[in-house]
């Protein structure tokens, strides 16, 4: 059984997971947070490699940070699948890129996205958004128990 | 043309009301909260009092803050009615209540609430929340552009 994750970060950009990293280390959960650095791990965290095995194979964690340009499985596609399994559904996913196009933007909601935020450019006011996003998601946001279904 | 709305704010409980009026006044949004009392209002809000009229009377805020014990029609049904039209799917809601029941928590993910936020007994840390939750979804995240559809 692994350690129990409290965000998954899907992200392939070496330098914005190392700063999401640090600017996470204020709530003490570095050590909980999983890395998949492209949109296939994303899925296999959840569904494992065999499509279909109908059981998450790790506990949920209380949010999901997904950049949307990714390899292999973008980010819209990964959106998709989490929002249409009963599986993953109820996880809060936060878009979490630099595209403000808006294409992105009403598709991301158009799929269920929870939030949407666009990393700012500064290095400064990054690390403070992801501050904030972390303080609403693990402190304040209530998730949905692990393999609750209504 | 009705002043822009940034925030909808749905609950018949006048002290929590004014309370979460109080806590957004450093954001300078006071002016531009709507309160609605009961789940019927915060409809009319969006469709107006003819059902299928098939535009939404108004801009769309950057969120709603949804509370779920309304009288009329009550906040689950509200967030149902929200999540399944197409003119305010992409519109993002928060709950915020006094219940921190597992079913409501399940069934609030299952409709496709953004966020579900367990109202804080004490008097500061509600504030507190309103300020953090006001900080998130006023200036963070990005809203979908009004009457966007995908």
């Amino acid at each position: 059984m692994k350690e129990h994750i409290e965000i998954l970060l899907v992200d392939d950009n070496p330098s914005d997971v190392e700063l999401t990293l640090h600017a996470l280390r204020r709530y003490k959960v570095a050590n909980r947070v999983q890395i998949a650095r492209d949109g296939s791990e994303a899925l296999e965290y959840f569904f494992g490699s065999e499509p279909g095995a109908g059981q998450p194979k790790n506990v949920p964690p209380k949010v999901i940070l997904l950049d949307l340009k990714l390899p292999k499985v973008d980010g819209l596609e990964v959106l998709r699948k989490l929002k249409t399994s009963e599986l993953t559904q109820a996880i809060p996913v936060v878009v979490l890129t630099t595209s403000r196009e808006e294409k992105d933007i009403v598709e991301s909601y158009h799929l269920g996205v929870n939030s949407y935020i666009v990393k700012p450019v500064d290095f400064e006011q990054f690390a403070e958004a992801v501050r904030q996003l972390g303080l609403y998601w693990l402190l304040l946001n209530e998730p949905p128990k692990p393999g609750s279904s209504p």
